[in-house]
């Protein structure tokens, strides 16, 4: 086994602490990749408050660094190569979804990158708050090194979810985006969506949000407590990405809804009331997403090395997680926290 | 004023009964239509039973008949033409949803066929329960003079429900089509989405129905409530047609859903709640519809004459109106009443 050090707890609730880890040997197809930047995402801190069996967890799925070994079958990365890992790191590879480009679907449930089950060993995976991470082949994705490391991380994330429906629903030249929310997963929307031409509305309860909102891109932002506001944009958006995280009503949205568009909802996985009547007029669709395939994930990485996009990110040394978990709670970040893990390779 | 006959109510639930009625003289756009047949519709149960102001309500927004006198101005249609008219008479023709075709949604409220506000004289419209019909001729649609004419009479509305969807999601060969419940909509979906060359599966409660299913044109039919053979069809439907008319579930039918698939709600026009995460995982859509607007009603008439499609109607003379209403509320009818309004003109 290969040692590591992480940030993991086996508490609920409690705050990741330093502790050592043990990374498997390399099998044939296995890359070694050593974790320089580990973004922050929300899901990270419902695992720890929801985790209640005594194990060890060590959050961290969206994450970059460089290959430092590789097993004997691996034919597209070599040591040195800056890489970056998301939040899938096994799949099936057999099923129609994985066929399809969808491991993300896998039918048999894709290895989540910590507190997944091992497909191979039944272990189970421990995150990207550690010094080392050691993955399939397959799930390791060239990271372009013209992009800031620390910046790209919420890509694998944030960015994946973001992308996915922003290719399904063929954003492009001309489309009408909204984009509710401006957080991690919006503010990446936000980006994308303007690169890849698309005419970008940015909806925010927020009026001092605006010039951050135009700043990233937004050609328009609409203060979604100003009813008048809300009423100039009726029917006006082909599709809007939907980032709040927290139950809310959709109507208000489904009437800025162009005839024959979709409300794609992301940030918010429960129940939600939707009247079909406000689908009904107009045929409109509400949809949702979760985070990509390998396809779509490398492509992603590849239209930021392009464009020149990251995420906008609060850089803190891994030390300082706590404070990183506590101002998360709070939604007291721009836009995405990542973890500086030099200080845990000391 | 020219005078008529039909079947109306000034009282809340009361089953139409036999009057005079006027209707207007030609405006220079206006054609006369003698009615000959006119399609039971749902909502003709539920407008009589909401009718609470003690005006007179006529029914009817799904029937057929002839040109027995034309306008100034109309060119598009002559004396003796066969013709049918759906559910709405007029809209504002200037809005973005008139220009696009889509008059269902005007900006301004479409004209009712029975109920609406005329948007030239303010007057209360009556429907179809009638011996004539006087409407604008960019309201009428050219019926195919080689289907039975009773038969049509659904498709203005039971069948404009269904058409335009099935047109939206590209219904055609090689697309596995879904229809949950089989009474109006549902056995036209089937004939339509059928003759569009699709792969039709019928979801059905009831195992009897197999045999009708299949007679309409169903290659497959699933018994929703055996779990072994829902299971047995998870992901398969690129889009399914839920006609059932009451809430119910739409998970069930959501895991029947293939990658990128959409399930269209057309049924039930409330509120259901909806998981977004039975969205997110193979993103797929809920969508609905409302009824259709001109370019795809007078389609959808030419699709039927070309393809020998009409409804499956039990046809009643219109002294029998109350036994159709009795009847319909028991969901006792396959699958259409149609009232023969011959006895009326009488």
């Amino acid at each position: 086994m290969r040692s590591a050090r992480a940030l993991g707890t086996t508490e609920q609730g409690a705050t990741p602490t330093v502790r050592d880890i043990e990374r498997r040997d390399l099998r044939p197809d296995d890359v070694a990749v050593r974790v320089t930047f580990s973004g922050v995402c929300h899901s990270d801190l419902h695992a720890v408050d929801s985790h209640t069996d005594g194990s060890l967890l060590v959050p961290g799925h969206e994450f970059v660094g460089e290959v430092t070994a590789v097993g004997a079958d691996v034919t597209g990365f070599a040591v040195g190569d800056p890489v970056a890992v998301g939040n899938i790191v096994d799949s099936c590879g057999a099923c129609d979804m994985c066929l399809a480009g969808q491991e993300n679907f896998c039918r048999e449930f894709p290895t989540l990158t910590y507190g997944g089950r091992d497909r191979r060993d039944g272990s189970t995976t421990l995150g990207g708050y550690s010094t080392e991470y050691v993955v399939r082949e397959g799930f390791v994705y060239h990271r372009p090194a013209s992009l800031d490391a620390a910046g790209v991380a919420p890509l694998m994330c944030a960015g994946a979810t973001v992308w996915e429906p922003l290719r399904r629903w063929n954003v492009g030249p001309g489309v009408r985006v909204g984009v509710v929310g401006l957080g991690g997963l919006g503010h990446l929307a936000v980006k994308l969506a303007a690169a890849l031409g698309a005419d970008v509305t940015v909806f925010t309860t927020s009026a001092g949000k605006e010039a951050d909102a135009r700043a990233l891109g937004a050609r328009d932002v609409v203060v979604s407590t100003d009813e008048s506001a809300m009423t100039a944009v009726a029917a006006r958006f082909d599709v809007i990405f939907d980032t709040v995280a927290v139950p809310h009503e959709l109507a208000p949205y489904l009437r800025t809804v162009a005839l024959d568009g979709t409300l794609c909802v992301l940030g918010y996985l429960g129940s939600l009331p939707v009247n079909m009547l406000d689908l009904a007029l107009g045929h409109k669709s509400v949809s949702s997403g979760g985070s990509a395939g390998r396809p779509h994930t490398q492509e992603l990485l590849d239209f930021c090395g392009e464009h020149g996009i990251t995420a906008d990110v609060e850089v803190l040394p891994s030390r300082d997680v706590a404070t990183a978990f506590d101002r998360l709670r709070r939604n007291d970040v721009r836009y995405r926290f990542v973890l500086d893990l030099a200080d845990l390779a000391d």
